[in-house]
Formats: structure tokens, C-alpha cells, sequence
């Protein structure tokens, strides 16, 4: 017999397309429903061509709304915010990014210079991505230029957003493969993001690790340089290692059964990202020399039985991981 | 570290309530569309009450519909169609009712008969069950008195319903625990249907196992009696051994942690039982000796993961029941 954690894996794949669905606009509540019921993405085109921030925004316009005014901004050596770096000694570290505090206007003028550079120039990388509701609070001057909800999910879901959030940086800032628990509506305003998706019966592939956490400070020699500082207090964090895009490292072995889907927003596109999938997501920046985004969270339901499944699939790799090895049971001089 | 098996049972008992939730009116097919993206069943309280079937529907309707019209009636011993039974030797079989064809009005008769008898009086029990469309067929010009679609449903599967079924019977006919790859709305007509339910991830408790298949066919010696009949050439077919009401026989070590859902489906109200849900059904017949319903098969969808996921539950059970029992990993003389 084949081995249940394969046959899962290939049994979703006979089911579904390794594609992302691609609408000309965007869904009536029951149309995002059916998705949702499904969990599976969808890319509406254009959707967001009327929204005044898409056709508005560009860093003139952003400077002026956000004029002093101090933001939140993640600051890493290598775009690497929440990312696994490998210490001196070989050991593994999620590592949070530096954050400070500045001028919107001081942040903005270092992310355009940003894009500009390389990385062997030794600069740090600033990505405004902090995922706390940021348009309602920090950036609630641009709140304005987008509409409250997302319609037909608010109708569908029966709730508001629970949180939304603006993004700005340049190619330089990757964030690494992880997974949220909440239903994400993802809009591109400004240049375009590069996803990569995994569903969550891939969860097997992407070598899910307890790592120690850690967090990027600057360096007591040279403020100017970050270092890794180990949170010794923490509790380990769950971290996918493995990289869709370097799919020979760190693998597991059901990491080649992975089916990743590819799809790239372009200004004004809306992507519905389902519940715990995992993502990947790179950027390039628009004429400006940044990527703009904004982002609306809503709460997953974690009744019915998909998260009850899910965990299902992590405990059985679990037990398997905690098992020895034995041979298997000959029977009739065959195997079983 | 707890079993995967128990923990999958365990945690979707705390994320979902064992009790059936309660509608005052049929849902939207928004609505509806959220109960089916949770796999979860819902009962329309008196959605049905304007149907004419629920109005007129009566023994003389009927019979005057169906004057001289033949059907196909399943004849059992025990009202046991579609059931495990019990061999001599000890063996289990899984039988399905002997068929006959006959005058509907001569099988009414018979069922009203059949509703003042005792089991001990040895007469066999009939029972219109086919599930072959057969309200669109053999029933059809009873048809009329029903809906052509349940328009909720309709919406928002977007597609029509896959089969339409018209079902009489006594209180002496029983349908032994099983599930359907069907979304399915079943609306009470006459009489009381008791329905208990397991959600898909009680499919450990429920001990399926693959039996031989059998048929009802009239004795030898004696016509008016009924034997089981092996079907030597059929595949083996995976039948539900446990029976929630009697749940310390044929167990599972998972049996114990069922929690089946019940409820009494009254004459108009509508039951959504979703796609591969367990159900045990039983029924109490109306005024006049009849229990009567009608219900409406919609294509499950076997995208997105709930199939695979199901599918994987009853892999990794295979998989533990045919490897052998070995000791637990000691470490540090600790167990696991």
C-alpha cells in the first residue's frame, strides 16, 4: 500500500490544477463563497482599477498625506524580515527584523534609493510590513483612498476585516515561505508581487521546524551593521525551511511532490489567498522604485473539520518522525 | 504524545458543537453555501409546510396518482435493506433487499398493513427506497407536488439536482449506518424520520470494514420466506459496522469517542445532511400508516481538500491496522 501522507498529496493533485483561477473581475459573494468552501486562491484582474489608491498613489502623493508623520519600518541586512538565518556554528534561527521608528518621508526616500542599489553596497533593507492593522492606525491618512471592506466578503463572511495592512518596499525584501490563519484579500497598487503557493495538504514538503527565535540589532562595534540576537526567553516558532525556490535543500521526503503555483499581481489585481496556504512572496518595484500593496485579513473559521484535518496531517508526521524505523512485515515471503 | 486518530476526533468535537443546528426558514444560498464550505447539516424547520405534497399528499392522493402504476419495492425480512446480517457461521454479509415489482396501491396497502403488525408475526417488510431518481420515473406523476430544484441549492452549486427520490415506508423499515458522496436535502412528507448523525472524521469509530455482498431472494422451500443469497462475483463493498445504538458491539478502540448528532425530522421540515455524513434513519409513521418523504441529491464537489483529507483518514487507519504492534521507544527510561 502506498503510503498515506503520498496519497494525500497525490490525491489533491488529481483533484485539483495547480493553477491560480484567474476572474476578469471580482466575485459576487457566493462566487468567493465556492472558493472559500474549496479553500483555494483566485486572481481577479483589474478588480481594483477604480479604487482611488490605485489610481492615485504615487510617492509625491504619499509624501505629502503621510508629511511628518513616523511610521514602523523593518529594517534587515538582506530583505530578510521573519526569515531562518544560519548562525556561525550551523544552528538555525528565525530571526525578526530591526524595527525603528521614522519619518515616512525619510523611510520612502531610502526604500526609492533602494531600489537602485545592490546588495553588495552593504546597505540595510526597510520594508514598511508590519501586519497590526497598520492602514487603520500608522497610515490612516491613505485609509481614505481605500474602500472599508472588501464587499463581498464582508457579505459572505458576515464580519469585518480584522485587520488591514499597507505594505511599501522594493525588490529587495523577500518574505519567506509561511502560512496565516486568516482569509487574506491582497491587492497590488504599485509595482507587482511575485507569489509562490502551496496548499495546506503540502505541508509535508515544506519541512515544518521548531527554530529558537532571535531578532536583528544593531551591531555594538558598528551601529550601522545588524546582528542576531538570540531570544533565549522565547518559545521555539514552527518555521517552514524548506524553499520552493532552492527545491533541493532542506528537504523532506515528500518535499519533490510539492506543486507550487505561481502568479504575479499587477497593479490593480486582487488575489484571494486562502487560509493556511503556505506563500512566498518577492516584488518588483513600479516606476517609482517601490511596490505598494494593501492587504485585508479576515477571521478563518476554524469550525467544520478543515483545521481538525490539518492538524491531523501534522500529528500523524509528527508520530511518524517520533517512531524508529522497523522493517516491514513479510508475509508469504512478500511484502505486504 | 496523544494519537493522531484521537486527537483528529478530539479537537473537532471542541470546535464543533454535537448538536444539529436549527433554521426558522429555508437559508439563502449564501447561507447555505457557509454550512456547506463547514460540511455541516442544518434543519429547515417547516421549510416545506407550502409544498403540495405537504398539503395534499394523503393515502387517497396517492393512490389515485399511482392508479395502476407499477413500482420497484424492496422486501426484506426484518425491514433491514441494505444491511449487515449475520451468517450461521458467524460470518458478516452486506444484504440488499429482495426487489420486487408490483401495483403501488397493493404495496400501500401492504405498508399501512405492515404498520399495525409486530415483527413476530413473520410477515416481510416492504419499503420504497430506491434512490434511482425515481420521483422524475416511476413516481412522476407525483412530481408535480414537489419544487423541480431546491433553489438554494440550485444557486449555489450551480448545477441541477443529480437525483430525486420519493421514499415510503413503516416504522419496521430501518437504514443501517452509511454515508453518501452526495450533498443531499431531505424534506419529510408524512410520518417522523429520526436521523442519527457522525460527522466524516468519526469515520474511525464507525469500523468499516470490506464484507461480502449479499441479496435477499425468496427460499426454495418457501417462497413467502426470504434467504440471503451470496453474490459470489461482486467486490467486497466497505460497510459501517458499529451502530450507535447499540455502541459496546463490533467497537473500534475510537468508538467510545462518538458523539452522534439526533434529530426528528417533523412532516415539512427539511434536513441538509451533508456530504459524508453518517446517518442512521429510522421513522414513525403518520395518521395513516405511512411515513412518506422526498429528497434531492446534489454532485458533492471533490475539489479543494475535503475528499483528500478524508481519504487520508481512513489511509493512515489501513496503515496502523496492518503494520504489527511493536513497543513503545523508550528514551532516558521514559516512554514517548
Amino acid at each position: 500500500m502506498e503510503d498515506p501522507v503520498s496519497n494525500l498529496i497525490n490525491t489533491y493533485h488529481e483533484l485539483n490544477a495547480a493553477v491560480v483561477d484567474e476572474l476578469d473581475e471580482e466575485p459576487t459573494a457566493l462566487g468567493f463563497m465556492r472558493f472559500l468552501a474549496k479553500n483555494r486562491p483566485f486572481v481577479a484582474r483589474h478588480a481594483a482599477r477604480q479604487w482611488k489608491a490605485v489610481k492615485d498613489w504615487n510617492t509625491d502623493y504619499l509624501r505629502h498625506a503621510m508629511e511628518n508623520e513616523a511610521v514602523a519600518v523593518a529594517v534587515t541586512p538582506h530583505g530578510n524580515a521573519d526569515a531562518v538565518v544560519e548562525q556561525e556554528d550551523g544552528s538555525l534561527v528565525f530571526v525578526e527584523p530591526h524595527e525603528t521608528f521614522e519619518l515616512f518621508e525619510h523611510f520612502l526616500g531610502d526604500v526609492q534609493a533602494g531600489a537602485e542599489a545592490v546588495e553588495q553596497d552593504g546597505s540595510n533593507v526597510k520594508y514598511a510590513q508590519t501586519q497590526n492593522d497598520n492602514l487603520r492606525n500608522e497610515y490612516q491618512s491613505l485609509y481614505v483612498d481605500v474602500p472599508k471592506e472588501i464587499p463581498f466578503a464582508r457579505i459572505a463572511l458576515n464580519e469585518g476585516a480584522d485587520a488591514i495592512n499597507f505594505w511599501l518596499g522594493n525588490q529587495r525584501s523577500i518574505s519567506a515561505l509561511h502560512k496565516d490563519s486568516y482569509e487574506n484579500i491582497y491587492i497590488q497598487v504599485r509595482g507587482q508581487k511575485h507569489f509562490t503557493l502551496l496548499p495546506p495538504v503540502e505541508m509535508p514538503c515544506v519541512n515544518e521546524q521548531l527554530l529558537p527565535k532571535g531578532r536583528y540589532a544593531p551591531s555594538v562595534k558598528d551601529s550601522g551593521k545588524l546582528e542576531v540576537e538570540l531570544d533565549h526567553e522565547a518559545e521555539r516558532v514552527p518555521v517552514a525551511l524548506w524553499d520552493p525556490d532552492s527545491p533541493s535543500k532542506l528537504t523532506t521526503p515528500y518535499s519533490h511532490m510539492a506543486k507550487p503555483l505561481r502568479v504575479t499581481l499587477n497593479e490593480g489585481d486582487m488575489l484571494y489567498l486562502p487560509s493556511l496556504w503556505y506563500h512566498k512572496v518577492s516584488q518588483s518595484v513600479g516606476q517609482e522604485g517601490v511596490a505598494v500593496a494593501v492587504n485585508y485579513w479576515y477571521d478563518m473559521d476554524f469550525s467544520g473539520q478543515f483545521w481538525a484535518s490539518n492538524n491531523f496531517v501534522h500529528d500523524v508526521l509528527s508520530a511518524e518522525q517520533s517512531k524508529p524505523a522497523y522493517p516491514k512485515l513479510e508475509m508469504d515471503g512478500k511484502g505486504l
